[in-house]
């Protein structure tokens, strides 16, 4: 999907929510597991049905299909063939894989992900550098999505990090500020590998006081933010600061809306939480003249 | 697998040879292909049968095996059960699966790769911080391998990453020895997470002249060192700057054993060349007193 046709959905949706299918076999209802033979799948489906009116794209965490092994890569994969053909389709698909390997392992990643499973993008774990992630930005009409500032507590061990001047230096009133923070680095260096339109950077939401910043060292990429709701984030906060006027965030909700409930209404809930983040999303977009 | 076992079984191999099976389904024997259903396990099996007298350790590449989806988990799942009945075994082995993500995510990676096809280990990707190594390193008998310095181009981009003083301090004569490269942050942060019992290092051989220094900075945790063979490193120059005393390096070769040949022969010819590795490393390690 190009990012002329993402912002259409957007404006057509008024919305930016990707849901995300985190499918933890023992969180999804009880009934479903003793029902079908693939219980994840049928509980994508049915959150997939209830939600797609109200989300442009959805994200399936890799984790919690691998640790099911071969038989959790099936659920994956009908999953994306079962949205490939959605009626209410198109929309833009994120493999959470976090993957990051040297240039030959990263050829066969991007294979698995965005031709075999045809995912729009995948996330990517930058560390290893320029080579690890050219070959996902080398398949035309997909999309690498770079771990920048992660919402986790571990952000703060190696992202966060800065250089500090020797005391005695900083006593002399020598400035700091030419030192970036690392994950800073990383935005500014990837930028030089791909573009605005094959390239999206995550942002976690639960450091809003660092997004402002950040969008001046990306002025114009998309952001998929996550941790909204579960993890604490604030959607208002996160669209205030780091909308564009092609809006130029992807906001991602994974537990609050598909663990709503875990009684026979799951999908009915999803859809109604879905709903009401569409349609503050729709207001936050009005407010900066999105649609 | 405990240290103490590791290294008994170095000793009594005379080896610290890992064999990476890198099985690419499109560089393996065209007749495999042809004759058997699952050739990536035949192929397996046969490297394995040829090899596991001079090997201690077999490391799949996860690449390789997700490009094929669904199937090539399979062919993954049956050769970790192959592994693990071989009546020459056990052996250490390693999935190079290059993971890491947030907390709950990282427990369901930990539960795919070291409970369900029962890993000895995993190599973990360092960027998002403690906690997502934290669940790799809670398993008892199982070990995190964090990326630290890897063997490829792009670890020119982060991991060698140090930041320079101003250049008018550094005309006044400042040195700038306190910053430390981005991947000496990294070691030094993570063994405060670990142990030299749960906690290994990724540490190309292409850069043998770092190998020493980091050898100081991590005295004592074992090494998984690829980048031997088709990428260039030498076995001699980084045996004998990472060596210990009770061995405390693995070192990796995929493609000079596993493809030294694409006829009937493959299996015979991966021994071959995995025997005289062995008998270089049985020299290397009675040079350094370890037999």
């Amino acid at each position: 999907m190009t990012r002329q046709e993402l912002v259409h959905l957007i404006r057509q949706k008024r919305s930016y929510l990707c849901v995300g299918l985190d499918s933890d076999l023992e969180k999804i209802p009880g009934w479903l597991r003793e029902e079908s033979d693939d219980p994840v799948f049928e509980f994508n489906k049915g959150i997939i049905n209830a939600t797609i009116d109200f989300a442009v794209a959805y994200k399936p965490n890799l984790a919690f299909y691998e640790s099911r092994g071969s038989q959790g890569w099936q659920s994956l994969e009908k999953t994306m063939a079962y949205l490939a053909a959605h009626p209410s389709g198109p929309v833009f698909s994120i493999a959470d894989a976090k993957r990051g390997d040297i240039g030959n392992s990263a050829t066969q990643y991007a294979r698995a992900f965005l031709e075999r499973l045809d995912f729009d993008s995948i996330t990517v774990n930058p560390y290893m550098g320029q080579d690890t992630l050219q070959p996902f930005l080398n398949i035309k009409g997909k999309w690498a999505i770079v771990l920048a500032l992660t919402s986790n507590p571990g952000a703060n061990d190696f992202q966060l990090w800065q250089p500090q001047l020797p005391m005695l230096l900083e006593r002399l009133g020598i400035k700091t500020e030419q030192w970036k923070r690392f994950f800073e680095l990383i935005i500014e260096q990837s930028q030089q590998w791909g573009t605005p339109d094959n390239l999206m950077f995550v942002v976690g939401a639960t450091r809003p006081e660092m997004l402002q910043n950040i969008r001046q060292i990306a002025p114009v990429h998309f952001f998929l933010i996550p941790g909204v709701g579960a993890q604490g984030g604030s959607l208002e906060d996160v669209s205030r600061l780091a909308m564009t006027k092609d809006c130029g965030i992807l906001v991602n909700v994974s537990r609050n809306i598909i663990f709503a409930s875990s009684g026979r209404d799951f999908a009915q809930k999803a859809g109604e939480a879905a709903l009401s983040y569409q349609q503050q999303m729709e207001k936050l977009l009005a407010e900066k003249k999105v649609v």
